[in-house]
C-alpha cells in the first residue's frame, strides 16, 4: 500500500495519471450529519473497507442542502473519483445519473433518490416501525403515542405507515393528539414529549421514530413523572450507543447501519471491479432486528 | 457559487486546471474518529465555514492510524487541495512539513506534531484538568479518583499533570489505586469504574479526563450503589450532548470544540489569503470552561 511510502520524493502524478486513467482511488461518500450513530457507523465502516482495499474514503457532509450536495458531486466528476455513496438529500436525482453514465460507480442508501438508475441500499423503515409498534401491542399497550419525522421525507412517511398499520391490523385508532410528525431535532422532540405527558389522559406507551428528536424527548421522559417503563413504556428506531448508557437503557428496534454500509460496499465493489457490462439496478433492503432493553413493559 | 450550477454539461475541467493554478478549492480535514462530539463539531463547523467560503471540505476518518492519514495527506498534496487540517495521530511529521514547504495552507489541532513548522489551535488540557479538579477540591471532596488517557498521548499526559498540579497545591497525595490511565475505550472505563467503585474505601468524586471512557464509566456509576451526587460527585472534561441527557446531567469541563475549529479555520484562511511572506509559527491555545450540571455536590 501507498500509505507506507511516507516520502514525498516519490510523487507520482495522481491527478495527472487520473486524466489518463480515470483510476484516482478516491471514494466519495455523502452524509447529512455527523452527528447521529447511523451516519458515523456507515462513514467509519466505509472507510474501513475502503482501506482494506486500498481506496480513499473522503466524507462530505451537507447539513442535508441539496446545493452543497450537488456541489460535492460535481467535485467528483471534476475530480475524476472511482465512486460515490451518497445518503444524502433524496434530491438531485440528474448529478447522480449523470455520474453512472460517466462510469462512476454509484450507490445511494438510507434516503430514496426518485428516478436515480443507481443501485441503492435502504432501511426497512417502515418494517421498523411496525415491529417497534407490535412489540408495545404484544405486552398490552393500546393507548400508543408516536413521535415521527416530516411527511414528506422517506423515513417520516415510511415510518409512519408502519406504525399505522401495525395499529390498523390490531383494531385500534391512531389519535391525532397523540401523534406528532415534525422536524428532525432535539427541540421538537423535547415540545412533544411535554405535550405528551402533560396530557389528562398521557399514553402508556411511546414509540419515536424520530432519531434526532429522541435527544430532546427521553430527557423531558426521564424527568417527569412517569415512571419508565413501570408507567410509560418507550421505544426508538434507529439504535445508537447512547440509549445503552441511558437509565434504563432504551428499547430499539436497530436499523443495522453497519449491514447497510457493508450492502453499500459490495455494490459500489460490484461496480469498480465489474466494467460496464454489470447489471446496475439493484434496490436492496437491510431487515431490521428487535432490541429488548430496559424501557419497555407492560402497561399499569 | 458553483453549487448552484448542477448542469453536469458544464464541466471546467478542475483537475487540469489545478495542475495550472493550483487553486481546487478543496480542504481536506484529518480526524481520528468519527464517533465523538469534538470530532463531530470540528467537522460540522470546518464544513459550514468552507461552504461560506466556497470550499469543500473533504473529511478523512483514520481510526488514528498513521499511516492511513499518511495516504490521505498524499492525496491532499497529489490533488492539489489548497489546504487542509489535521486532528490526527501526531505522526507523520515530515509530511505535514512537507506539505507547508509546497504551499499548501495547513493547520494541526487538538493533538502535537512534535517538530511540524504548521500553525496550530490546541485545547488547554492541562487548564482543564486542573480546573475540574479545583471544582471538586472547592466542593470540599479529597478523595479523588481520575479515569484518565494513556500518558504517552497528549491530551493523557497534559491532562494528568492539571490533575497533579491542582492535588499538589491542595496538599494532597494522589494515591495510586484511585488513578486509572489507559486507552480511548468504554472498555477500559467500564472496568476502571467498576474497580473504583468496589474499593472497601470508595473515593468521594471521580474526574473523568478520559473522554470515551466515560462511555463504558457513567452506565457502571448509574447502575452501581453510590448514588450521584450525595455518595459520588462525577465530572468529565470535553464536552458532549449526552452528558446534557444523562440522568443527573453530568458536570463538564468544555473544551468548547466549535472554538477549537473557528480558530482552525482562521489559521487556515490566513494562510490561504495571505500569500507566501504570511507568517505561519502560531500556536493557539483555547481556555475550557466550566459546566456545572447536577453530578457535583459536596462529599457525603
Amino acid at each position: 500500500m501507498e500509505a507506507a511510502a511516507a516520502n514525498l520524493q516519490y510523487e507520482p502524478n495522481r491527478t495527472a495519471s487520473a486524466l489518463r486513467t480515470r483510476r484516482t482511488g478516491l471514494i466519495g461518500l455523502v452524509v447529512n450529519t455527523l452527528r447521529t450513530a447511523t451516519f458515523h457507523t456507515i462513514a467509519e465502516t466505509l472507510q474501513c473497507w475502503a482501506a482494506q482495499h486500498d481506496y480513499q474514503l473522503l466524507v462530505c457532509t451537507t447539513g442535508g442542502d441539496p446545493a452543497r450536495e450537488a456541489s460535492f458531486l460535481q467535485t467528483v466528476r471534476q475530480h475524476h473519483f472511482d465512486g460515490v455513496v451518497i445518503a444524502g438529500s433524496g434530491a438531485n436525482t440528474d448529478l447522480v445519473n449523470a455520474l453512472v453514465q460517466a462510469g462512476h460507480a454509484v450507490v445511494t442508501m438510507n434516503r430514496e433518490v426518485p428516478g436515480s438508475s443507481a443501485p441503492s441500499v435502504m432501511s426497512a423503515y417502515e418494517t421498523a416501525a411496525r415491529m417497534a409498534t407490535e412489540h408495545l401491542l404484544d405486552l398490552g399497550h393500546t393507548r400508543i403515542a408516536a413521535i415521527e419525522g416530516p411527511p414528506e421525507v422517506t423515513s417520516g412517511r415510511l415510518h409512519h405507515a408502519g406504525f399505522l398499520a401495525a395499529m390498523t391490523a390490531a383494531g385500534l385508532p391512531v389519535l391525532d393528539e397523540l401523534v406528532w410528525r415534525g422536524p428532525f431535532t432535539p427541540d421538537f422532540g423535547r415540545s412533544a414529549a411535554g405535550e405528551l405527558v402533560g396530557l389528562p389522559e398521557p399514553p402508556t406507551a411511546l414509540l419515536v421514530t424520530n432519531h434526532e428528536a429522541s435527544f430532546g424527548a427521553l430527557p423531558v421522559i426521564g424527568d417527569g413523572e412517569l415512571r419508565v417503563p413501570d408507567q410509560l413504556s418507550v421505544i426508538c428506531t434507529e439504535d445508537e450507543p447512547f440509549y445503552a448508557w441511558w437509565s434504563p437503557p432504551v428499547t430499539t428496534v436497530d436499523n443495522r447501519a453497519a449491514l447497510l454500509a457493508t450492502g453499500a460496499a459490495e455494490l459500489l465493489l460490484a461496480q469498480l471491479t465489474g466494467g460496464p457490462d454489470q447489471p446496475l439496478q439493484r434496490a436492496e433492503v437491510v431487515a431490521p432486528v428487535l432490541v429488548e432493553r430496559g424501557t419497555t413493559a407492560p402497561p399499569p
